[in-house]
């Protein structure tokens, strides 16, 4: 994967060559990466998880187009709050190591990959 | 901002190490995406536009973590389905330049951002 | 408004008449529904609350079809897990009163519509 | 299920007591919805299909509560639109039936529950 500065510094041009920045708020921006999330979803709602481990050549790319916009929704919604996602991620992990301990949650399906929260 | 090479290969670590892959299903992947997004949404969704682009340090460090929640559950989505979502992204930014020529949207309220669809 | 016992029979049906049950697992009704959400979404992203509103004859339609959707993805959830929303709401609405009493935040932006969380 | 029109009064009731009307505009409603909708994903993201129909009752009470919110702010939603969900649901279902006619789409899981769309 290539830096994300250079796609930031792609999309502020693309927006401003349209004149879109006045639209893109932090409150719109989150609407919008929330709708293209919907429509990631929308390709998974009627797999069972194996089949959405085993997508065709021709559904990965669509899967991969969804995950495009929102990718470029959330690197606009930072770049307009001025945080910068990748050292926040980081953050991020620090914390998490430190409320699951490998040697306490190692295979809990309750914890499975709670980066987040 | 960094590269998101280092980022995808500390996220694997971290699940490997934790035995949480079994768990890291595109389709599950989706869904968890999905709630981080949520909680990004609660932070802005009784704020006007205006309050949104001017959030305290403390309110724009916990927006931050939501972020840094969604991007990890996108990297780590983009991982198991084997696709890189930067260069998808400049994928979608082509076909976008074709859809909104500068000329014809300019200001145009109703495509304020399309990147997406 | 009519009764969601009748909707809730109506999409029974719907659902047998084509053998469609086998895929309405709570999980995937949830990821459904917030799939319609993220689509409901998409109308309001680019527009003011103001905007929001107002919305011409034919833009209230589209929206109220899905909010249609929502629903309908939302009463079979509530069927499938043989909960009664309805009453649901009621003890969410007892719960919420004792959390945000009228004296104690009225008018109050933080809280603005907290019947949730 | 009782009928949503008591509900829908309890809600308006509800929110002007606490002069929340004013917070309650079409945008923000919807991104209450999609926030309580993330908070239900939550619940299923890491369970397997099967789980997910065999919740147990203390972690069936929690979703039961998920979906009250949901159902509330779809009925907020709804009544600031001034449009009536039921009736639109009815509306939707008229034209899925035409969309998926029974003889054609039986058990097909792409089409899998496709009310919406």
């Amino acid at each position: 994967m290539d830096s994300l500065d250079d796609l930031n510094t792609r999309l502020i041009r693309f927006a401003r060559e349209r004149d879109w920045e006045q639209f893109h708020s932090p409150k719109n921006l989150s609407m919008a990466l929330a709708g293209e999330v919907g429509e990631l979803l929308e390709h998974f709602q009627w797999l069972t998880e194996a089949q959405s481990r085993d997508l065709t050549p021709e559904k990965k790319e669509q899967v991969a187009l969804e995950l495009a916009d929102c990718l470029i929704y959330l690197i606009r919604l930072a770049e307009r709050l001025g945080v910068d996602p990748i050292a926040a991620a980081y953050r991020k992990i620090a914390i998490n190591e430190g409320r699951y301990p490998v040697e306490r949650v190692r295979g809990d399906a309750r914890r499975a990959g709670e980066y987040g929260d």
